[in-house]
């Protein structure tokens, strides 16, 4: 299975405006999302898995993997499609036995040697960032984030597909991907916009826009 | 397998007067401690795991059950005896299916109708509380716990084992074991004891007190 990751959601409930996380993912598959993650991380254990039993259906019915953070247990009681760890979290390998061959297991890291070490883990993809600042909207605060060149280095140091997160716009999207990113991993560019389907859409054609970029790049090379 | 209970271990590691977990434990057991429930929940995934991982050997040489707060998944990975629950943690069933029948299943009640529920969801033993408020060690503030009154209620309501937590201390203990109790459950009455062994050693015989007591109204009755 060829794991698509233009347009990658992170749900965060208090983020949403709000509306509820599954008004927020229903309009995200509207709009083309390619992955859904369940990142509630200040809610409780039984309100994560009401959550990610809530969204079970519709991201199955749009063939949209349905991802939870951190927590291995609780994607295994709503039959998610896997789950995505970071430093703080459960070991991939621990994730990857209770959770088996075919789950999804992605891995937040911010560095080269970590994308390297990630991959040999055996995660199936990766969140890398923070690529800016996700607090200023100022463009010229990538210095605050690892930036484009790092997102560059890890395209060549890893085989495995990557979104890049953090700070993350359809304005900057099509920079992260022709930087090297897969895709692009949001919260705010989703569930905080005025009509969450246009801005998955205008995510997804922005990334289109730095694919296109990409390749013509490469074209000239 | 009977499931004693009489002094039951919650682990704190920033209540622990400086010292590790792994010492507190193993003057716990060097004690004569039944039951370790590792309970960090101010701590990562990543910790809580090591911190399992640590204990794993020290409590299965000593014959005492290893249980983790709320993470199935942890439990699992560090080969743990079960698993404690809250009304925020995820479901007795979801437990059960994830550890299997052997897994020893603990469940925090606070009143006679959620005991009930917890034994025929399939919980092998309850954590009822809190008796005392914890903050106090007045003898007085029973009035802000659920009371011993409560605790003989439980205990005429079920047939699973209990502890009694909150507030427990070796003075209060044989009342709480006099009221209907199993045992009892503390943190601090060890992990900040001078002497953790020592305090783990006086909890026993406070509750062999309380089973006496209780004995001896029974032999009344």
């Amino acid at each position: 299975m060829t794991l698509t990751l233009d347009t990658y959601l992170v749900t965060q409930q208090d983020l949403s405006a709000g509306r509820s996380t599954e008004s927020i993912v229903a309009d995200a598959i509207a709009g083309g999302v390619d992955v859904v993650q369940v990142r509630e991380k200040d809610r409780t254990a039984r309100t994560q898995l009401e959550t990610a039993e809530a969204l079970r259906e519709p991201t199955a019915e749009a063939g949209v993997p349905l991802i939870i953070n951190d927590r291995v247990d609780i994607a295994l009681a709503a039959d998610a499609d896997g789950v995505h760890l970071g430093d703080d979290d459960l070991p991939i390998s621990v994730a990857r036995e209770q959770l088996g061959e075919d789950a999804i297991i992605g891995r937040s890291v911010s560095t080269v040697e970590a994308a390297r070490e990630a991959e040999e883990a055996g995660a199936d993809y990766l969140g890398v960032g923070a690529v800016y600042t996700t607090a200023s909207k100022d463009v010229d605060d990538e210095e605050n984030g690892i930036g484009l060149d790092v997102v560059g280095e890890i395209a060549n140091a890893v085989d495995i597909p990557f979104v890049g997160i953090g700070g993350v716009t359809p304005e900057r999207a099509p920079d992260v991907v022709e930087a090297g990113a897969d895709g692009v991993a949001v919260i705010t560019a989703i569930t905080q916009a005025d009509d969450p389907e246009r801005a998955t859409r205008e995510l997804g054609e922005a990334v289109e826009q730095g694919k296109r970029r990409r390749d013509e790049l490469e074209g000239e090379a």
